[in-house]
């Protein structure tokens, strides 16, 4: 169908994709500023510490204090330097025979046990401050001390230059938490989620409400994890979202729901996904797409973390077709350049019969993308060189070769990835073959992808049907059956359904997808003939959101976005894994409790299942 | 066992409880008060309108504006009423010629249809103002209509006058979503628990922490739901609460965690209780009783809503023992008195036979309320009169009706409800009778409750164990097994553990349990010496619990409040469904959606497991 291969040339540097960088202004930005001056918590009240080990400075000299924490480590019986979640601190161990008992707590714990200290806060004697440490310009002079726990041998140190194997961490989690970087990452989701509730709550007058998770199966939801109730052959199923429920609270004049829902979704094993995952869940009435753009465009702006560089909007956006064309895919890492260019026009008279070939047939096409600096890191063909010699840039006539350089700024050192074929195939291909060159740019220590930078797009004017994998004959929801078609479009629906562009729209961070949405069909005849009609589905399941459509919806539409994906792009942790308290491996297991695991065959009888054994592990019980 | 009847004395005035009114003074009062002071919330940003219909007033005079909703009423074709979530504003129709497009569109839409309107705001004419609504004083002159959606025949009315059965009321649940009280009590809702997130997050540094609802069964934990995995025999289960991911975050050092938590239980059909519910679930490091005890205070008086009285703290505490002993119950409705009198001592050479008998068994008592104004309600013995002459009433001595009348407090018009028989029976039993007997004066029109008098109560020092209910040679939990036991009944968990009593406490609001929780067991033998000697549960099922104890755990404690019933009870809603969005129904269905349903076998395939059809329903499937 497609094929493709490497031709040496010219260097040329990437263009980044334009960032918009202006700011809201006016009235709503001031405002959105001054609510995020938010107050210090307090972080002692109600329990027996005075202070936290991480927030003692020189300010605090001569103060009494009471502190609790973990005893990281201990220099020869003299020193000791306790933890908490806010750092740590510096004790002086008592060497004098009257504070004996306390010396002794202080030395014999083990590592990692746990002690309150009474003391008073001083400062190190010249030359033993500590600049590297946020509390190094002071100790603590213990009076008092109390074991409260003590801690047996540990599977690994508490320490985070320790590496240790991820499902070490996952069996010992709660080890595993204790680590700066466990602590930060939940500790940043839990700021960002309630700055994000302060903005929909309390600036915008959204209302939080809760939907059930015990619901019914979907159409065509399979990957749902089903519950069997105490009814002989009745099943609950756990929700992939709460989208049939936001839509109904639209009907029920809700007009702005919000939740942070937990969903479901039983794919099996993958990597980096989750069995259950949570969802900043939005929708309004009366809303179109530009409304929701800017409402989520807000939504970042103001719960973005301090510490990082701050969010511009509005952000760009982009149709599908030309995500596809430029890309090749629906997600564009737009950090960098390396665009797919369309070079058809260069090879129409081509003698090269691959090329022949490929143009010669429907929607077939010439692509291409150049990697700059690309000598320095793919393998080349050994014949290859500047001088065009490659084996097929031999037949390159000198024509197309100017052409080639003008169309696609090829400069030194440069390499061209080319493709012939179908268009969409094509530029899928060059769109992988792109992100795996800027990985392997960026092995070589070239910076493609501004770690600092995060890159915001909408990508819009989805189709709303795709051909079905199975059976092309027949349509599919490209993304749910409840998505409306573009306006422009609605003609098509009878006649050229394919053709329909939709109203969903997906946002698109560092080139992964962090949420999508789009305005929902709200007329019940048109949702009636797209479920029954065109995608041919047992419309008896939906009969209460259809019956709903007709008692007075309103126009609606909304957006979810994906909390876990959002919050481990934002810490820059390696998985989704490092933002979740408590994941499952990719196998689906708690490592840690060992779910799911055996029942007693009795706990199954109220619910009228029984387990049907393969044959083969039926064969391995009988050992 | 015990007995009980009516005797008819004279009248009396129960005493309310007393109730402690001072408000917390200093610093952090006034920092809870600045901080709820709120900004009022952009209603019609991002959307298709510039106002909500219930905002408009006098002061939006000569205003353009543009609002949705949907059509309340019309009245002769000349004013139309349209109704939003914010109230009801009244729509001049145009008359003249050059706008009958608009008068078509809004004579002839159906009742509930959905428009859009655009016009000018301008005064009633005078006296035409109508005070008893909200926008009365003005009207909006139409320029321009749009029809959004049409509404069909409707199943009920969405007026608030219009009675519906409950099961019309879920089944169209998105229509009765639209009513007055639903959307006050969702926003309320919603609004009280981004307080308490304000209050938890931003006032006191707690983390919220998303925990895994796709778990293993806990020991006990019978009433689970239980999810099928695609692994043969293995299941996960639905939890009852996060109680130990709580537990290992604490041994993680997050220190502060809250979770508004979804959590399921499986108890069947029970009136008033949901198989999924939702819970404010807390947890603190170095934390004692009274540190939680504080927290909640603070938390509910920090969220309460403003058109309520304010809550007062602290709240007063009561032992179980006194409950059990004045009320009857663990959960006294402190609003009102008739408490219950240990009148054993009046009786204790009596000569009244079954008196004789109950007094001397062990733990044999006789216990008495006063019902003032009894004679009222009370369908009291024909015979028993004022002058004591009731059946058994005749039998007491003068000496002993003095003693009774000083006791009690027993003034004219009063009944008093005896019984005699073991201690917590007896009181059992008129702590029950006092609760219906309070119905029963209050369906005649005294006011012994004040409807607006929220009663805070802490309940405390509960036993730690319970004897088994089908086995009681054995001990089970009172609350669940890693509540601590009391510092001062430690001793005896080695030779009575009965008489040990708990660090748990409840709290009560107006004699419902809204809230319990407890300072837990951090210590691994402990908690191995309970789990494994005393209740002799599966200790392998929490290996992963003990062992994290063993790891350095902090002494922590914790509370979770019931979010359903405590909303219940602020809004005076009568169930508990009318403050969720979506509830099942009695019996566990969604009535809306006909869930839970059954599934097509191939779906339970890839789970493993098959359906086991009761007889009787395979003969009824056979038809």
């Amino acid at each position: 169908m497609f094929s493709c291969w490497l031709s040496r040339l010219c260097r040329g540097l990437s263009t980044p994709t334009g960032r918009v960088t202006h700011l809201i202004q006016g009235s709503l930005s001031r405002r959105l500023m001054l609510s995020s001056q938010r107050r210090i918590p307090e972080l002692s009240s109600f329990v027996a510490r005075t202070n936290t080990c991480g927030e003692l400075r020189s300010s605090h000299l001569g103060q009494e204090v009471t502190l609790c924490g973990w005893i990281q480590y201990r220099r020869q019986n003299i020193f000791l330097v306790l933890r908490d979640f806010h750092g740590l601190v510096q004790v002086v161990i008592p060497q004098d025979e009257s504070a004996a008992s306390v010396k002794k707590i202080l030395c014999e714990a083990p590592m990692e046990s746990v002690v309150q200290v009474s003391g008073t806060v001083i400062s190190r004697p010249p030359g033993q401050e500590n600049p590297k440490m946020p509390t190094g310009e002071i100790e603590i002079k213990v009076k008092s001390a109390q074991l409260l726990n003590t801690c047996k041998k540990l599977p690994f140190e508490i320490k985070d230059f320790v590496k240790k194997t991820e499902a070490l961490r996952l069996q010992y989690r709660y080890l595993d938490l204790r680590s700066f970087q466990m602590q930060y990452n939940l500790r940043l989701r839990s700021r960002m989620v309630m700055k994000m509730r302060e903005y929909l709550c309390n600036l915008h007058g959204f209302v939080d409400i809760e939907t059930p998770t015990l619901f019914k199966r979907t159409p065509g939801g399979a990957k749902e994890f089903v519950i069997p109730s105490r009814e002989p052959g009745k099943f609950y199923c756990l929700p992939q979202s709460p989208q049939q429920f936001k839509q109904l609270l639209m009907v029920g004049g809700l007009d702005r729901y919000f939740q942070v829902a937990r969903c479901y979704r039983d794919e099996g094993s993958r990597p980096d996904r989750q069995p259950e995952f949570t969802q900043i869940d939005i929708e309004m009435s009366f809303v179109d797409q530009i409304g929701i753009r800017s409402l989520i465009e807000g939504l970042l702006q103001y719960s973005w973390p301090s510490d990082k560089d701050p969010v511009v909007v509005p952000f760009p956006s982009m149709t599908f077709a030309e995500a596809l064309a430029s890309y090749g895919t629906d997600k564009p890492d737009t950090r960098f350049g390396m665009k797919i260019v369309d070079i058809s026009d260069v090879f129409r008279n081509t003698k090269v019969g691959f090329l022949q070939d490929a143009l010669s047939k429907p929607q077939g096409t010439v692509k291409a993308i150049c990697i700059s600096e690309g000598t320095e890191v793919l393998p080349v063909f050994p014949k290859a060189n500047r001088n065009w010699n490659s084996p097929v840039a031999k037949s390159i006539m000198e024509e197309q070769r100017s052409e080639l350089i003008r169309l696609m700024e090829i400069q030194e050192d440069g390499v061209v990835l080319l493709t012939a074929g179908e268009h969409r195939k094509a530029c899928s291909v060059l769109g992988k073959l792109r992100l795996e060159c800027a990985d392997l740019l960026e092995a070589r220590g070239l910076v493609l992808r501004d770690p600092a930078l995060f890159s915001f797009l909408w990508v819009v004017d989805f189709p709303l049907f795709l051909p079905k994998e199975e059976n092309p004959g027949e349509l599919e929801s490209a993304h749910h059956p409840f998505t409306a078609p573009h306006p422009s479009d609605i003609h098509l629906l009878h006649t050229e359904p394919k053709q329909v562009r939709s109203q969903h729209y997906d946002l698109v961070l560092n080139g992964n997808e962090i949420g999508g949405g789009s305005i929902r069909i709200h007329d019940a005849e048109l949702q009636r003939y797209i479920l029954a009609t065109l995608l041919k589905e047992d419309v008896k399941l939906l009969s209460h959101l259809l019956q709903a459509l007709d008692f007075g919806a309103p126009p609606h539409g909304g957006i979810a976005l994906g909390l876990d994906r959002l919050i481990c792009l934002v810490t820059g942790a390696p998985s989704i894994r490092d933002v979740i308290a408590f994941p499952k491996s990719f196998r689906g297991h708690d490592l840690m409790s060992n779910a799911p695991d055996s029942l007693p065959p009795e706990e199954l009888k109220p619910y009228h299942i029984q387990v049907s054994w393969p044959a083969d592990s039926e064969a391995e019980r009988a050992h």
